[in-house]
């Protein structure tokens, strides 16, 4: 697991000897997804590439939107302008992934849960030259259109499947707004050559993907066209997708490219379907109605499922990816229990969405139920296109390994392909994660002696108390196994004696009752003494990022305000 | 299918807004092999990695086995220098696919059928300094070993497997041989540090393999690790190789490095099971005994599987991807009849093996059974790593595209990652390969509307016959669709009234038998009078590559000295 402490072997100047010559595109084409597109288009055109609500498209049709759209972008931008998108998971999106890198450009895909201040950082920093979103955030938009100096082109998607119609674009109070339509129609008066699906430069920029900056200003993580390539192929891999597969968009597009699942999908020439907002009845429509055989998310999906009281048994493959916060073998139980396979990845913006997977082992199958949901719940090790992670001492370079026992805790570095170009136009933030040549991910774990990372917090959770380090992430899952807690969130707050203190947020199951003395004494079993929260506020709701994972800087602020 | 006329949209200086900056390792690894044997010993040490006759290799064993060559190795070699295997497709041989590469060494896998002077060529023009050789091939190294200059280091692999056992290595007549075992023991008095799973640089040649050069000198193509790589992944992907995959050794590995399967079965943390002879027995006992998943081959392989005694219903999946020539619909139909799904791919030395794939239409299914084995018997398109393929006017630079009809013939031209780096130290030939930007296969055939691409003929095996073009293949499957014929080859012999004509070698199958009248009355119901040949000659065997392609040079050599 440790980095490598001599030169590759192999590395030396052999070009007297191998004469290879520059041959140009002979013997090496640039990695790019557009590929992907390129070839289901060619080779199964005929096949279902996007359903959603009434509407379809064939791989043909998909190229074709693509295209079409590229065309008018290509007009439209100037090459490397970036290009935002503010919608649901909807079939423009996944058009977007293609057409915008297709015509030159970068895709900014905006998280459309964000406050109009947020939006105008966002499209200000990455100076967005063009702007496409959907009716639904008419609004957000209108009040934020005039502190966007940058903003040429802004195009209105309406959607049949949201219902209300929000108006003629001239009365939206948007200047210039064009409707989506309008705006394609363009694409028939310009030369018609399709677009080569090529990139010059396989390191070229694809997309910009903004950290959603808990603390701080967000950060524009940037991907290019080969880590989109190569981390779409491990996608492919690891989800064993293929033509068959009929992918299930639970987890947004715009968190992370969507784990570049829209390129890798395609590259299988699977079945994309779309899905505006994750509700327990359209996830189950899709399973029972539509075959999905694959969706990612956030474990709050997965509790979306299982909470659903549509529930049943599914008695053909199916399989949920998550990350985002280490599952609870808790609900990794309930999945498997109903026949739904539980893949545990972990990743963070700046690789690609998963960088590790929880690889299971054969020899798993003999444990006892608890153990193997502990082993199900830990991090795992480096997908195959990406490298192995490493926990190193905090703080510290040259980098070094803590031991790898399960118990010394460190911070996950990462590196390799699965790792952004940098930040965007922000070197500063980028030399400092990238000290002593690895990602700094700012999250803490552990190593096992396995080479299985274990996630224990973000650096920022971790809770000091009496000079001990407690884990928010173990203590959440010594809750959440009550048969009684539906969900839970733990954060340190300010103590006098101790310095901080676990506060526990609970949700209870609907129908249950649970008091504090019953979950404690239920915690005690399970943890050591000076970990088990006394503070205990039972609550009806949690603040959430819009992929699900508690906003615990809210619950903070709360905590030191009250 | 036509090449990009407009040059990529996002092809342009962006240097001044997307600063990405030097982060060395941390955001970029070379593409190489390497990292599959690294990531699959240290998340699957334990999993059955080699299977071969008494010996078994888990993936630590492997790599341990890999660390222990390379480290030797590199004592004995410097980094650019080949490295030289005469083998069977026994452990050894996957352990030095990546040892050789790990050492810093080019692996040269010769093919172990070839004549002592046909050796001596390919040795001494690679330059190679190091050749290891299995026992059964004593006599033959013995024979040639004044002649090879450069060697420094010649090691005998004994292999328990083979019968009878060669004697000492002194009595070999073979100046300074080593035994492998006493060649690995001096690892023990080197540096133990694992030498590091990665090359500087991913456009570092690999290995080289020599054409089998039925016509003028072999010549050496050059892969690299980035191909292989890229092409690994690729195979992965179209085989749907996963962790549970067992792959049989019934393709050489000394034949395009396998196709790289080596590197791609253990990216997948498959098992290998090797295989010293394809023999009917041998393959069946693995299908019923060793659980077999997964095997590649020439259409030898497919014959020699439904032709034996022991054939029968395989109730599991079993796939056979098969290459070199054209598979006849009967062969597909026959092992299709026992349960054997046959994936047919395309392609040369030139391209790491397989470039394109005849992938399968859901469409095909309401086919009558001709019309689908039709389908099936074309080259099909390419594969998800490489690019599309093109058929194009022969000798003719800028390339023109031929009809998509399925009727004008043309040259088959590739492109991309899949195309070697160049021929060893021969940039003429190079550049002629090369010529227009692509690689030029030598090979002619059709492209149909559907964007899928026939394989005809060799260019040099077209049969020019009263001015029609006649295609040896497609006499061959017509002739062979007879139930009483077990092979076919077809080659054109002077004819003094319309410049050639077709000859048949017919082998009919065991127990049957067959007159001419009968066969030409057969091939007169599938074909054009002037295709059907009159000139037949019922053989017991045909002269054969060692990767089962008929040798129509001897055949056409034979004619003319007859």
């Amino acid at each position: 697991m440790s980095a490598p402490t001599t030169q590759p072997a192999n590395d030396a100047d052999r070009s007297a000897v191998f004469t290879t010559g520059d041959w140009g595109l002979a013997n090496r084409s640039e990695l790019s997804p557009l590929r992907f597109l390129e070839r289901s288009a060619a080779v199964f055109g005929d096949r279902e590439a996007i359903v959603y609500g009434e509407r379809t498209y064939s791989y043909a049709e998909f190229a074709d939107e693509v295209q079409r759209l590229a065309r008018v972008l290509r007009a439209t931008i100037a090459p490397g302008d970036r290009v935002a998108y503010l919608t649901p998971n909807i079939p423009e999106m996944l058009i977007a992934h293609f057409a915008v890198p297709l015509a030159g450009g970068v895709l900014v895909a905006l998280n459309s849960r964000l406050a109009g201040p947020e939006l105008v950082y966002i499209l200000n920093h990455s100076g967005a030259t063009a702007l496409y979103f959907d009716a639904e955030f008419r609004h957000t938009v209108a009040a934020i259109a005039g502190q966007l100096p940058e903003l040429a082109t802004v195009i209105e998607i309406t959607d049949p499947e949201f219902g209300p119609t929000p108006g003629p674009v001239d009365a939206s109070g948007i200047p210039g707004l064009v409707a989506y339509a309008d705006h394609l129609a363009a694409a028939d008066d310009l030369d018609p050559t399709p677009l080569p699906w090529t990139v010059g430069d396989e390191n070229t920029v694809i997309s910009i993907n903004y950290t959603s900056g808990t603390t701080g200003k967000p950060k524009g993580v940037m991907y290019t066209h080969r880590g989109a390539y190569l981390n779409s192929f491990g996608e492919t891999f690891h989800n064993q997708f293929t033509g068959t597969t009929r992918y299930l968009w639970t987890l947004p597009m715009f968190h992370c490219n969507g784990w570049c699942t829209p390129w890798a999908v395609t590259a299988a020439a699977g079945t994309h379907i779309c899905l505006r907002a994750v509700r327990a009845d359209a996830v189950w429509d899709a399973i029972d109605d539509l075959g999905a055989t694959h969706m990612c998310g956030a474990p709050t999906v997965c509790t979306t499922i299982v909470g659903s009281p549509r529930a049943h048994r599914v008695d053909r493959p199916l399989r949920i990816t998550t990350a985002g916060a280490p599952p609870s073998p808790t609900v990794i139980g309930h999945l498997e229990a109903i026949g739904i396979t539980v893949v545990h990845v972990y990743g963070l913006t700046e690789v690609y969405g998963p960088y590790t997977i929880c690889e299971y082992q054969q020899a798993w199958d003999d444990l006892a139920p608890d153990e193997r949901a502990a082993k199900l719940s830990r991090q795992g090790v480096g997908m195959l296109q990406a490298e192995n992670a490493r926990v190193v001492e905090r703080d510290r370079v040259p980098l070094v390994d803590v031991a790898a026992d399960g118990e010394t805790m460190g911070e996950i570095v990462l590196r390799g392909n699965n790792v952004m170009a940098g930040y965007f136009q922000n070197p500063e933030a980028t030399a400092e994660a990238f000290a002593g040549g690895w990602f700094h991910s700012g999250d803490l774990g552990v190593m096992h002696p396995d080479g299985y990372i274990q996630l224990k917090d973000r650096a920022k959770d971790i809770i000091i108390s009496g000079g001990e380090n407690i884990s928010t992430v173990e203590v959440e899952q010594a809750l959440v196994s009550h048969d009684a807690v539906l969900d839970v969130a733990v954060i340190g707050v300010p103590d006098e004696k101790w310095g901080e203190r676990p506060r526990a947020y609970v949700l209870v199951r609907q129908g249950e009752s649970l008091s504090k003395d019953d979950l404690i004494a239920h915690a005690r079993r399970l943890l050591a003494g000076y970990k088990v929260p006394r503070d205990i506020v039972f609550a009806e709701d949690l603040p959430r990022t819009p992929t699900g994972k508690v906003l615990k800087f809210e619950l903070r602020q709360e905590a030191t305000q009250s």
